[in-house]
């Protein structure tokens, strides 16, 4: 059976205006290849009801799982919850489940429990809580779209509470090896090993080190581990130079 | 007239699978901002050809510009001048003035012109080059589409060279006004604010510093310097205890 599929969708104008470097999507992506989820997409949209819903729509329909960070805080741009809501199709309100977490936190902190704060407990009907143990306001689940915060430790803590909770599949393993040679000059055998290596996925990445030396690192993936191994073993046998 | 309208393809496997953090799209977005061209999407796929050319059609289509990273490069698993050729109905192959860019390259370092570099010298018919002052391997332009390489460096020095060339608009400007509070103890007043000043977007962004102390960073962005201008310094005097 094929790994399960999935795309993330980062909600925020932060993000398009240059303003913001994105991490959250290469923490998830890490996540998800130890978890045996193919991630076929990341997109960044601004904070926009139409694009949003949209989005979300197109990629919920085409992934078995989506996964979106961001606008689910207290402030008028925090606009996620609501457009997800509609995407699937269900009323969107307060929820006495959501309102006692958030009650129970600013309670034990002395403070006040505002109106702003009591967005952060507008949940779609039907939708399952996903645990936020850093700031209490939770995320959520409806079918199979996953909401998030965008600050990252907020959005790393709630991926590892709700990824055990999904159906995952063989883990992707990938071996690296390293040449301190250009990357043209192993195009030709990469390629002969590429097709010896059905199963497994050869990628070639050049880097510049401090030093200034040019270099290539050679990946073999595959969720296979006796072929990654096999297909590490040839380009150990055909680089003799690498480590 | 509305600033200009854009969106960026990364194409790499590395970045799906979570072995590269990606960082092309941010430096590319703070540029366009500078430039006065909106970015209206960042989307990431992976190195399979139908993708490439379905996703190139669809946001060519769909914005006035697409800049493309990643993918050309000598080896097999880089396909996106084939697929960008593809999406946009183009004959490929090998151009006498890509060819001739990297023969003298090559000849003045003494390096051996192979067919796998020669690959980098395959261009869509009637595609304008953009120049590569680190690597000589040339991107190109084909309609709307920037196809441009993945390594940082060179992908930088691209985006230098292919910006003036475009049309582009009012400067994107930013103010920051940040506050030692939580966001939702602002939320009203931000809300409130939007609603006074339409032609400016405001953006509200919790962090957390390295004493643990939360925070909240808060954005006007507009093309229009005054109108920007006007709204932070409504931010100073709604909340005076800011910097």
């Amino acid at each position: 059976m094929p790994n399960p599929t999935a795309a993330i969708l980062i909600i925020g104008d932060e993000i398009l205006t240059g303003r913001t470097r994105e991490g959250n999507a290469h923490f998830l992506a890490g996540e998800l290849a130890r978890a045996g989820i193919t991630l076929r997409q990341i997109r960044v949209i601004p904070d926009d009801h139409a694009t949003i819903v949209a989005c979300v729509r197109e990629l919920s329909a085409g992934h078995d799982q989506l996964f979106t960070s961001g606008g689910i805080g207290p402030t008028h741009d925090d606009i996620t919850a609501d457009a997800v809501a509609e995407a699937f199709g269900r009323t969107i309100g307060v929820r006495d489940d959501a309102r006692e977490i958030l009650a129970r936190h600013y309670a034990a902190r002395g403070v006040e429990f505002t109106e702003a704060r009591m967005r952060m407990a507008r949940i779609p009907e039907g939708a399952a809580l996903i645990d936020n143990p850093v700031s209490a306001a939770p995320g959520f689940s409806v079918g199979n779209c996953h909401v998030m915060a965008g600050v990252p430790n907020i959005f790393q803590a709630m991926v590892m509470g709700l990824l055990p909770r999904l159906q995952g599949g063989a883990p992707l393993i990938s071996r690296n090896w390293q040449l301190m040679i250009a990357e043209a000059a192993v195009a030709d055998q990469l390629r002969a090993l590429a097709e010896a290596h059905p199963g497994v996925s050869f990628g070639s990445y050049p880097f510049v080190n401090d030093a200034g030396q040019y270099g290539t690192n050679l990946v073999a993936r595959g969720t296979d581990l006796a072929a990654v191994e096999a297909a590490h073993a040839a380009l150990r046998a055909t680089f003799p130079e690498g480590a």
